[in-house]
């Protein structure tokens, strides 16, 4: 027998999972929500922008749902035994960044920064660093178009560089004190395998790709002038930072006699070097070249991969592509849309009238039974799904929502179905964007809420996006994803072979119906007016038979 | 003293009104619903476009309320003296036609007709005709262009000559019996003045100009080559309809003998001819140059004059202009949104949640108090007020609604607020487009249940328009405009001289403010934008900057 184990460190929570790497049976998954802050997240009154975390948080995290899961496995299964563990993996959210003393510490578990929020660990959504965020990019712009290139053309807040910047601005005395800054998914690994110094911390190219301007084309991270055009300090911090990142399926170290103790797995067992919630994620779901890993969640990830022996250019408006992020050997092409579960979640909350059901779940659920039986284009409807702006491919957050050709007949579950028609044609302009850039796309594989619950949602997917939707078996796909690479960085199972034995889907799958893709086929193109039309500033032209197409093909789907 | 008698005929009931004409005190007032039909309308069950009614409501109404006016009145002034009634006036629905005998006796009353809804009353909202109107505006702009540019540019279904035409190609004999066609506004001043033959009885400008395409400019009716190209059994007919329309201060006759017993007001006491409901409801506003009398409903009907010793062109996308239509020596120009009040209905009754209350008025109020202290701009939102198609500038009933600027956190009063603001943008628009033909307007009047009941609109509706807005004091401006024409016919007073004296507003003027008129012009621009990009065919051009601009003037209005 052999096991594996999964930590998926996500914005409000850890979870564990212990999966048997024979058969992908999971043994045993143990929740723990972080205790410090609201949710695990450390505030500011004043600044709506600041999130932070508390870093004692993730260790408490790691000995309760790691301990807890063996416990569980050794109730499923009495003959269990900890030493059959073969490896560790871990993925978190990012750029989640702690700055680290010289010994590895986080400045937050210093009596002097305790009460320090900008000591502490500043979490992927704290949406502070704007102006830096900004700043990087007109000077990449300028001087550094290939860093930008590869991030879909907008350096973020919520990464590396723009947060680091931003406490050197805002809180000298923490960014002098910090020696080095390691990305969440980079210190476990070093905490697990006892490494103290900053330098000698296994890097995730992972999260260097997509967040840290870490690129080979260029030799690693951005060069010296270009940080210290933005300041010198950042220049000279460059050197305490590292050199070199690498794939997930290599081993950080083996597990400290510490924590060996602390989680009852004997000390040596390999600790892989770890990545994002979502590459892990997809590699959870079964990704591999022609696959499509999609999270339908509040917002999606959609992920899949390229192989790196095949010429992959730059593919604009899309997050990143980064050599190895997801599997090693293969580009990891990460994209995304800002919103989709929200923009549900929103109109069932602001705009549905309690005549579809007194909560939110039978309001949700009588609004599907009312669009079931409906046909493509049947509303006369069409929205722009972009209430929370456009991650991909327009990378613009300065968009907004639409919904148009309401009648004085119009009702709410017709405008539902346009919301989920308009996620979904969003969800086919990526995967058009990364088609026309020769990646190969022959399935999705789907995960989150929205693929498992919404029968009617993803049939309009698959009519929309044309493509066989399937779902994926197992509801933690992120700590499964883990666990293949905690397998992988032992050295004695490839990622491949684990995929093929512990990835299953669900039995239903969604087909594409031959009648209803026509149709959508015909409505994509004015999503696609539309979309090009409010969303580039390249685009111009007319659009006055938009409301006139969409009467005409209602009138015809009517009958 | 002396009094008038307004009769208006609408499409469920009709309503007398007795007037002071030295004060405009209302001294009596009687509804009367029609009882045929549902709510007074034929129906059948094979068509929703059928739209029919029985004359005989139309004269069992005329004693109802008259007479019941005249008690009140008695009750009200114990020396009121019917004799001092000295016209009597009629406004009525249009184009509501009536097919009539040689005697003028409508075809449904009598015995072999009485059950063929055919040969009922031709209501104005029966679209049955929509074929033929389509070929008439066909066959016009190929031959007859200038036909069509007084009348907006489309020759509607709800109109004279595709109602007649329609008739003939479904029901041949009511046709061949039909000696000719009387509108509903001139068939009831011909009862009341004992006129029976079809070819003397008097014929409303404001009818014959508005729908039967009646100009001075080409002798009158269309010409009979034209109408022989649609039907030669149409030329046939134009000789046994009518050469000459006048305007409704013309004097139709005297109160017949045998109406003067039925309704105990002398015989030969003035009868005005008749004219359309908006149009005497622009008189009863005190309409004249200078001001736009605007009725507030459901859909709006936007009514003013311009002298017709002014040479006034043709207004590309206005319903109509006729001289005379209005008022005497006046061209009446007709403009109209297709839906208003009904926009507004159908959010609430589809879109807004119990939260903001349990009835249809409570939420209304709830979402008034939300927005009345906001700022123009703060949603975010702008929308298209095109729910039910657009009558003026576009004259394009495929056009539909839309809402834009949407987040994730909009509100249902929010949407509200926008779509208020849209009605408000397309009355300006409409405004927009008589100014720059050189009709001068220089403030509006307003009536109906929105003026009166939603102060929040009317100041916003001032804010966007940019003119003073004054609410006519009576509630029945249409029935007391009728009183007015029965003066006028009377030869003893001027339409002016009692609008003067009968014309009165409410104290509430409606001023624009200063600073909220800028934001809106701004905003202005921006619904014109979309609205010439979704609605017109010569518009090419670029809206990437409208999401843009939309979140500009919010951030900057929430401050």
């Amino acid at each position: 027998m052999s096991y594996a184990i999964g930590l998926d460190y996500g914005t409000n929570s850890c979870r564990s999972l212990l999966v048997d790497l024979e058969t992908g049976e999971e043994l045993g998954s143990v929740v723990f929500p972080y205790p410090s802050g609201q949710l695990g997240i450390l505030t500011d009154p004043a600044d709506p922008n600041v999130a932070r975390q508390n870093p004692q948080d993730y260790l408490d995290g790691l000995v309760k749902t790691v301990t807890g899961a063996i416990e569980q496995a050794k109730e499923a299964r009495p003959d269990f035994d900890a030493a059959e563990i073969i490896g560790i993996g871990i993925d978190t959210t990012g750029s989640t960044l702690i700055p680290v003393d010289e010994r590895g510490m986080p400045l937050a578990m210093l009596p002097e920064f305790k009460d320090n929020l900008n000591a502490h660990v500043w979490l992927w959504k704290d949406h502070t660093a704007h102006q830096e965020a900004a700043d990087i990019t007109a000077k990449a712009e300028e001087t550094r178009p290939e860093y930008l290139a590869k991030c879909g053309g907008t350096y973020s807040s919520e990464w590396w560089w723009s947060k680091i910047w931003h406490c050197l601005n805002i809180d000298r005395p923490v960014f002098d004190a910090a020696h080095s800054w390691v990305e969440h998914c980079d210190w476990l690994p070093a905490v697990l395998t006892g490494t103290e110094q900053p330098g000698q911390v296994a890097r995730s190219i992972c999260a260097a790709g997509h967040k840290a301007m870490y690129c080979d084309e260029w030799g690693g991270l951005p060069d010296k002038n270009f940080l210290d055009s933005l300041d010198p300090a950042l220049a000279d911090l460059r050197e305490r930072l590292f050199d070199k990142a690498v794939t997930s399926d290599t081993k950080a170290g083996g597990l400290s006699a510490q924590w060996a103790g602390h989680l009852g797995i004997p000390e040596g067992t390999a600790v892989a070097v770890g990545a994002f919630d979502a590459h892990m994620g997809a590699v959870g779901s079964g990704v591999k070249e022609g696959t499509l890993a999609k999270i339908l969640g509040t917002s999606t990830c959609d992920i899949t991969v390229s192989p790196s022996s095949k010429e992959l250019a730059d593919i604009p408006g899309v997050c990143g592509i980064v050599d190895g992020s997801v599997l090693p050997g293969n580009y990891g092409i990460e994209a995304g849309q800002s919103a989709v579960g929200d923009i549900f979640l929103w109109f069932v909350n602001h705009l549905v009238p309690d005549s579809y059901g007194a909560t939110q779940d039978e309001k949700f659920i009588n609004m599907e039974k009312a669009i079931a039986d409906g046909k493509p284009g049947d509303t006369g409807l069409m929205a722009l799904d972009w209430n929370n702006g456009n991650r991909t491919i327009l990378t613009d957050v300065r968009l907004s929502g639409m919904v148009l050709g309401q009648t004085l007949h119009t009702q709410a579950h017709e405008i539902y179905k346009a919301l989920i028609e308009a996620t979904a044609f969003g969800a086919l302009t990526i995967i058009k964007r990364m088609e026309e850039y020769g990646v190969v796309i022959n399935d999705v594989v789907n995960t989150g809420g929205l693929a498992v619950k919404n029968a009617t949602l993803m049939q309009i997917y698959a009519d929309i996006i044309g493509k066989p939707l399937k779902v994926a078996a197992s509801d933690q796909t992120c700590a499964l994803g883990a666990a293949i690479y905690g397998a992988a960085a032992s050295g004695q199972k490839t990622i491949e072979e684990v995929q093929e034995k512990c990835c299953h889907m669900r039995e239903r799958v969604y087909t594409p119906i031959a009648e209803n893709q026509k149709v959508y086929a015909e409505m994509y193109e004015l999503y696609r007016t539309l979309h090009d039309a409010f969303g580039s500033t390249d685009w111009s032209g007319k659009i006055d038979h938009v409301m006139k197409d969409l009467i005409s093909i209602r009138e015809r789907q009517r009958g």
